[in-house]
């Protein structure tokens, strides 16, 4: 039997105001998703004014980031047509639910993944940042 | 040009807390989903506990609510295979997306829908009082 | 932090290896899923001679129990139209993953659902019974 | 509550009849598409002549532009593999619905966007063409 540690409603509301927080300080109203670690969603708010197309986004990045466990910036940079790493072409698996666009960032908690966030709204510089104001606010409470 | 009114983020967490008190009253863990008035999410949130099918349906509920105007189990009740209405079949429109399982309702303010809750874990039964009490909860509120 | 039990590989190997004895008894070559505790695909066997369309069937049976926390025949028999339960519909949810014909089952593990299996290509009875045999292949290995 | 503004139906005609007059004008026969602020359809005319995945890919756009509040070709220019700016691979989300080829526009009222058209059949500089014609005949009637 495997052992398997799993963010909390509790936690999950620790991430998205941590996002919150830093998407009213640059201005831009977010989508933000939690998922938990095998990437099913646990939590999710729509600012006002966060856009439609991001409700899905910003939880197909929350998905990928905890599944690959690892950002979704990370896989944007290797994804190059015609690259040695034969990587290209993974942003189009799973009907397009594996999200590459940045904005994705796992939750670590004790060395293991134990979920994920996404954000989606603004660039994905400023989505990325958001996802890791998120990620601190976890860190900061529980870590 | 056309004047809508939608349910804000600070008014979806009232409904949600709704849903979630009942839902602890019941001691059932729910998936309780709250969407604005043309059906795209707002506000999420999976109770610890709450069922990973859960995840989608109650999406789906609250959208089918927030459109159709009306409580997902008025739905199940006309959908029957040879009925004059000629209704069944709604509920595999939209490549399922159309959920006539109790536990979907409109919000209703000054008249016209702002939105629809979905809550699905539990029975139907139980699935319409979380929903019920996110609706009273909303209307206590801001009624 | 929650904290969640999941079947291991070896374990879903003796619960499928269950399967594979009540189907070669019963003469049917199945499609035998074994899903961890949130749904998602652990181990996977196609008896020489499965068909093709229970692949998927078999998982989505799989996903239900496990997801669900009950057998996949238990909703077959409350989906009824017209039915005062409002459950009817539930069948064609999450683009008709969620599967209602007889073979899921949900593995559980002290009071826990840790998993589920899924059986298909034969009768539902048989794929019922090929299930219950992978669940009593693990009671009797690990209870 | 927040308070919305959204194309009605007569302004959506405009907007369709400023996009036939500039198709007319190339010679090219359009499908055009204008959904609300929301993304959901409002208003769609395929002219006699225009191409059959052009239906979908019209509607595509207009619900891009409406939700991400800027034109598709926007997307495109910024959509390139390797890129600095981590954007790649947007265009594979939502299933493909989301489609950064030119030829979407947002409609905008009183500095808030309030629907999109989208043009799909010729090139993607004559889809762009004959959307800005349509978001002119709507500034013009009502700017």
């Amino acid at each position: 039997m495997l052992t398997i540690n799993r963010l909390n409603q509790t936690e999950a509301k620790t991430i998205i105001d941590g996002a919150v927080n830093k998407a009213n300080e640059l201005g831009v109203p977010m989508c933000i998703a939690v998922v938990d670690e095998s990437g099913n969603l646990i939590a999710f708010e729509r600012m006002d004014g966060g856009k439609v197309h991001s409700i899905t986004i910003s939880q197909d990045k929350a998905f990928t980031a905890a599944s690959a466990r690892k950002g979704t910036h990370e896989f944007n940079k290797a994804c190059i047509p015609g690259h040695k790493n034969n990587l290209f072409g993974i942003h189009t698996a799973l009907g397009g639910r594996m999200c590459i666009v940045g904005g994705g960032l796992p939750i670590t908690f004790n060395g293991s993944v134990v979920g994920g966030i996404g954000v989606s709204s603004g660039s994905p510089e400023q989505d990325l940042g958001c996802a890791q104001a998120g990620v601190d606010s976890f860190s900061k409470t529980y870590g």
